[in-house]
């Protein structure tokens, strides 16, 4: 791929998942860093390369502003929050600025369903602009969503969709044990539940993914969060505190769950793994073993699908219309 | 979906896997038969409702030629033979007509490292007369490249890749176990691999899709055939003789083996599943249990992929560069 000029890319949003895509990208020849912007004070004016800890800049300096800071880019990578009210306007700048735009925005990943107005502006900016605007990941985005649908190409039928996903959140950064509440007491746990600051995002735009491309029928979707309690202490927690969640997300026919998705995120989980199930003809049973490892995974996945956005048809598209990503020698 | 017109099919070929296509699309109202090509003189003129035995005729009945036949269908079908010499000649007059193709063609699934010259003329065609033609199927087209490609999507790098493919001849049709040389003995095994009358199709188009997707710099596509005894009567086969294949495909890059491919195909396997690992970062270990049903999965996979095919761009293109099929009620 190095024959060919590299891939221009501005990096919206560097938090742990944007500089992840910042270390990948160092270490490709097909792409380059042109630009940073982040709302940050304390990054302004330092460079990317800087920011991710690769020891040596790479001409890409941090603007607070789109405005400052397009010089070239094709693409722009947003990472910078989970909610469509808040990405929203990030994009929209960026697409009349005529980039494309990649994010790992949660709720971008399937809009369709719970953003029908924001969906519609911006494939309208989009197509008067000529790019493409993606949401992706791993979750949402790739192997509670994408995977069991592509899973769903062998089958001359499905009856119901079922995902069940255990992350160790012992083993990740801590924001997502912050996220997942772990230490908290339940009362705590609740309280967060209830302002949005704990719990996945995501999950009814998976639920609604699945439930769009099979036509299963799905007329309601709905979410349940639970806390999982530590049944013994580990690590600086105590037994009866919260280890994490137990998060729910259902697609409803009539009241018969047809797509029942189920996420445990906790300190210390045994066996992490991803689990598809299909029921139908054939019966679809995959496991990946170990899981998939979120931040690093998400920061892969996003630059493996640059490429895709690049090649698609103006408008905002998602995962499941997308040749599928795939790592190549860059 | 059944507010569209149905898309309208033509089926060429109705072995097992053409005529299961026969009975999936029976069953949906987005897509109809409207012809049948078969060059047997015993099904010339019948239905292919009657020959699927679905009981009722689908008002498409068999002809010889695929002149008398066209009438009118979108896409056709190819469910004829494994070798492009063969059915090459077969997609020229479908293209020629106008007509998308689908085929379970094993050496159409990636035809382009294999039989370069071929793959050019069938792209020129497929080209000038507006029309996409695809090869695809569960092996080749899916389980053993294509779906390795997809959970590459979340690596930061892969340096080889790994699938082992074990399938029970036991519970498949004849042919099957005909095609693996159950019951032979290993001197009527050789001679039959030596003819290329035994084994799987379209293994090193496998190797291919993967070397090229991955750029991983594969210079040499090897295979090897070797017989599976049977350790312990079985059925009507006895111990000592052969019960299947035990395969490998490989692509190597300056004699290292990045790309391995190994297909165990047998009466009384043993936990039958398909496994895939990627060696890199992270490391990904997929399982599928049970492995994936070859005959009504491959139908199954042609008849999700069509609504694909008619949506690409013209040309030959391959299961990889087009977004992902799924089942869909239809």
């Amino acid at each position: 791929m190095s024959h060919t000029q590299p891939i221009r890319l501005l990096h919206y949003g560097l938090g742990p998942i944007g500089l992840g895509v910042v270390r990948q990208v160092a270490d490709r020849s097909d792409m380059v860093s042109v630009a940073g912007v982040d709302i940050r004070p304390e990054v302004a004016g330092k460079d990317v390369g800087e920011l991710a800890g690769l020891g040596r800049d790479l001409g890409a300096s941090v603007t607070a502003t789109v405005g400052e800071a397009v010089g070239g880019a094709q693409v722009a990578v947003v990472c910078t929050g989970s909610h469509l009210s808040d990405v929203e306007p990030q994009i929209m700048e960026l697409v009349q600025a005529g980039l494309n735009v990649i994010s790992t925005c949660e709720e971008l990943s399937y809009p369709f369903w719970h953003h029908p107005e924001e969906s519609r502006r911006i494939d309208d900016a989009a197509k008067r602009s000529g790019v493409t605007v993606l949401g992706t990941g791993v979750n949402p985005g790739f192997v509670m969503d994408l995977l069991p649908l592509i899973a769903s190409g062998v089958c001359l039928r499905v009856d119901s969709v079922y995902v069940r996903r255990v992350v160790d959140a012992g083993t990740r950064r801590g924001p997502l044990q912050a996220k997942v509440g772990a230490g908290m007491s339940v009362e705590e746990f609740r309280a967060g539940v209830q302002t949005g600051k704990l719990g996945h995002k995501g999950f009814v735009e998976s639920v609604a993914m699945i439930a769009d491309a099979l036509d299963l029928g799905v007329d309601t979707i709905s979410e349940n969060i639970q806390p999982k309690l530590l049944d013994r202490s580990f690590g600086p927690w105590r037994a009866g505190q919260v280890a994490g969640i137990d998060q729910t997300a259902t697609g409803l026919r009539q009241g018969e769950a047809v797509v029942s998705l189920r996420l445990l995120m906790y300190v210390n989980a045994d066996d992490p793994r991803d689990r598809i199930v299909l029921r139908g003809v054939p019966e679809v049973r995959w496991t990946l073993e170990g899981g998939t490892p979120g931040d690093q995974a998400t920061a892969a996945i996003t630059v493996n699908t640059i490429r895709r956005v690049l090649a698609a048809p103006p408008g905002l598209t998602s995962m499941k219309d997308l040749p599928p990503a795939h790592w190549a020698r860059g």
